[in-house]
């Protein structure tokens, strides 16, 4: 844990114990300056940004963290009940300031930051004021941390991971927003919790849009390896039409009926993102369905678009995009979306 | 994650895919009625427990958790929120019910449900509610759950877990309070952090009544084995006493500060119960100050009160007491607390 | 860590410290006799034995480790190497004796131990020697723990699996042999080597006989969930059955090749059956490759026989079988080796 | 893991299927030069160095584990039995050369290769050619990675850990010997076995020359905090001197119990070098027993000497060293053992 102003403001009576308590040893030098730490910054410290914070000290995937929110009280409480913690896990320096100087140097940086819906605002309106908060977060991310990947959770998190990726004029593969990496899991938890498998064992994608008009990959699910479609042709046993897509319905009113139940939704987003982070920093090459750079694939064209794919990810982000066979009607989807989300980008002053 | 209901809704087309993909294998019996497993039960689900819950999620300690609350919505949108991260952790069963025979065969029960304090009620008053909400807390938790262990966290601690004794019935090994775990973490950060060490390296406790009047037991810190006060004397260092009160400060002031700045306490109570939880289940033997049945330690006569003391943990709850030694000062200040602590305790219909 | 024999052989200068460095408190019980912790009993400890054990206790999977080898010395060796790490570890009871009774009210035991090929001796002869060796090992650790899981790792792994389920006379979804779930872990470390994968995203089983009869479940195989044969088709680009079945060779080769430069093999063993472990205790319900009960299975007939199959693994042991499609050329290969597993069992003294 | 020579030997009919499985995304950048990822070198792939190797992979400590040893062979079959286990842990890049070029850019060289005594040979001989072995090390572990930081495990470690310093030029915060880590983790475990306490309670260190001349600092044993000499002295308990001398002579005499008995030491090392490891690489600011560099502490004068003191550990190297209160007769034997390790010095050809 860092050096908090709690500490420093023992006053005029504090010991240096420091520098009684520990002894140089002779010989030595300074550190190098390649010396190589971990630090992941959290723009955003409401329910979504915390539970990301809180999951990633958790599962040790950083030595640093930094919290960067408008709201100078609530941040500083928050890192504060972090810090409380120090006893109990691995020693990480958390730092939180309203300045983006505290993120310098971040490995990744996440953004949850967003405005929230006015009464009788419009969507595009939101949408408008959520553009001109990330020209507030994004460009000062990137000059901070000109390497940093950026991964972008606020929502409609496909039009803003664009914005993101145009403000911060990074290469493509360092721009990645969330997409429907958490519909994918909620999907796995109702397929392995209807055949009480493990959902660890089960491979299943959401793809395209996050919301709404998302797609169900059908026919490349598999549990155990097992690919279940095909299984059922083969044992000619009939499924319902309506069953799967009652699961797809489930899966896109997931979040709606947390939020319904209790306001809001953050334990399986931090979950979600902090194993993102994971795959990312550890590169481990693995594959998340995640909002990418679209344009060109699976015959979307006529612009610059993120949209949800199965995509591999590691230490310098996307690192490619598995060349997983699209039904007709599920290219189709996808092609619609992307043509959704550019109309609505064109409207946007970016 | 155990069967939701959501699968269930998935209506007449659903298939029993289960009947269809596993087949059983030959000469089975089933499994014999000695399965061990362990289940955490959590008693309220605002902010103090959800962090008790999911980082009891995360940190993979119980095979089972179960959460009870009166808001039927926030406790379904919580149980759901956990169950959709199942693809990354863990298959962990997570039930939630406002009905106690949810938490049937736990291994520890941890309650922080609390009423909270309405405009103009005295202390005591909003005391005597918190009793009379135990009333519908402790005794079912006894019931379906007779060999399980209380770890009690809502405030007043230390009264409430002699409430949640009273009431169990329970021997008092197996009713903890939370009392100043939190507390001496504190204590451990900020001497951490003054001296730029590791929290884990510092030994130190804060004991007596969790809240204003906690003793911290000056005589006893040490840092990497070396006790920092004896350190001070050989080496001639004089100490100014308003330091190391200064620090006291902070710590009791900690939770007051981190409410103030963002409106509860969580994520350090939660870390603080987790590990409190993996010391008893995983009988770890390791010492805490928690809330313990004290009469008779210290000179404290006149009455059954529970206050915080270090404490062996394990599988049977408190193991012992470590005889450790209190100047006269320290010995006194328990024993008012103690006083203080059964004149309420006299006031209180229970 | 237990008491060790080191400890109590201090001597009669030796203070009976705990009498007064811990104080009890009052008004406790004894614990419940339904006192939950996990123990796992591992018989052999040898290289393979040892990497297990040490992995269990890395990975924090027990409460309680009993080691049991004819060889008292090395057993004693290898029991205190591992108690010396205690500071750096979870406690964990760990007991080592050359009698069966210390694997009392194991949940899960794990036989490694084998005899070694003696100079110009058949393979008949030695797999009696192992057989009449097992006889010595089974009906002890099936009357301490008579409600055990047994999983068995010593070679040939399938018909020793077959011998301990007859002289324990447990159910069969009680015994469990590793099988071919090492063989599938290196099958998709070298799919993922080739593609530049993480292999925890391949899905690809080897089954039937662990040894140079395995089948490779090549329709199965797929990578992010993207099957990969019919992708290849999909995409009308031609692959080498040669490829495949190099690949295929090499993992059947694995264990010779390290077997030949390192002299046995360790960690990989151990890594994997630390994951069952893992499943089983845990309740995971996840599908691994081993071997099983496998009479009435894709047209096994003729004897009671266990090789290995995609099971679904949990507390009771194996759950059940997914119902896999094999090609009729892999179904044959099934059979075929089920044939000779008989053939050999029947030539057997059980 | 990384490519392996099996894979690439699937010859001529080997699919390029990475060129067709995964597709591009566009307007991407290649990685920038500052990834950061966490290397560590194992120099010596003997029982002690696989148990270091296997125990940080487990931990996950690195994101790149190079091994090095003159055996091609065994070193090969070491790393392939490593690489098989991909598919139960995160991805670890795994490589093995004799050629040291593979350490390039590490975070940490830990040496554990050594010559062993002949028969007859004085101990002088033996050190000499393991003075020589290091001079075949070192300088070229230096030249690939020159801000590393060396840990010496090999053995008599005190002295091969100045001949490291020397070899290398490094600074001596850079030069750490693993020293009594290990016995003092020995001497918590005896400890807490003896009061029946979770050894991580307990806070206890042995100092001074590795091996039978190591010194016990008994004054500031202390268990939960609870200082327990002090502890005696004031419930006027006396203790036997002889009981204290037994337990420290069974730590001295662990390692040697350990190779009678089994014939080698390997999995307590293990763990014990792994969590140096963590505590150097994650910054973590603990406080261990290790060699250091030693001239100028507690009176040690006469010329450059490492021996093992308290020290904290971080990212870069050794961080400094608690200003412990030795006792006259302690601080006498540290300064011998310091004569005699100069002696020894003195007449090596280093």
């Amino acid at each position: 844990m860092q050096k908090s102003s709690s500490a420093s403001s023992l006053g005029p009576g504090g010991l240096d114990l420091t520098q009684t308590f520990f002894k140089p040893i002779q010989n030595t030098a300074p550190p190098s300056p390649t010396k190589r730490h971990t630090k992941i910054s959290v723009i955003g410290v409401g329910n979504v940004g915390m539970a990301i914070a809180q999951t990633i000290l958790t599962q040790d995937l950083a030595d640093e963290i930094a919290l960067v929110d408008a709201k100078a009280d609530k941040l500083r409480g928050e890192m504060l009940d972090l810090q409380h913690a120090a006893a109990f896990l691995p020693r990480t320096k958390i730092h939180a300031s309203v300045d983006y100087s505290v993120t310098v140097g971040s490995d990744l940086c996440i953004v949850t930051a967003g405005a929230r819906q006015l009464p009788g605002e419009s969507r595009l309106n939101l949408l408008q004021r959520n553009v001109d908060l990330f020209t507030s977060i994004i460009p000062p991310l990137a000059k901070y941390s000109p390497n940093t990947i950026l991964l972008i959770v606020s929502n409609p998190v496909d039009i803003l991971t664009y914005v993101a990726w145009k403000l911060s004029k990074f290469p493509s593969n360092r721009v990645i927003g969330s997409g429907t990496n958490l519909d994918s899991s909620r999907f796995r938890f109702l397929i392995a919790d209807h055949l009480d498998v493990n959902a660890q064992d089960v491979q299943a994608f959401i793809v395209g849009e996050h919301g709404d008009s998302s797609v169900a990959l059908w026919s490349s699910i598999s549990v155990g390896g097992v690919p279940v479609l095909s299984f059922l042709e083969k044992e000619q046993i009939s499924y319902e039409k309506e069953t799967l897509e009652n699961i797809h319905k489930a899966v896109a009113n997931s979040a709606y009926e947390v939020i319904s139940l209790k306001g809001y939704t953050s334990w399986a987003i931090g979950y979600s993102v902090a194993n993102l982070a994971r795959s990312i920093l550890r590169d481990q090459r693995k594959i998340h369905a995640v909002s990418v750079f679209a344009k060109g694939l699976h015959g979307i064209d006529g612009g610059d678009v993120f949209l949800s794919l199965p995509a591999q990810l590691g230490r310098s982000g996307v690192l490619g995009v598995p060349n997983i066979h699209l039904t007709d009607e599920e290219a189709q989807q996808l092609r619609d979306s992307a043509k959704t989300l550019l109309e609505i980008q064109n409207q946007l002053g970016v």
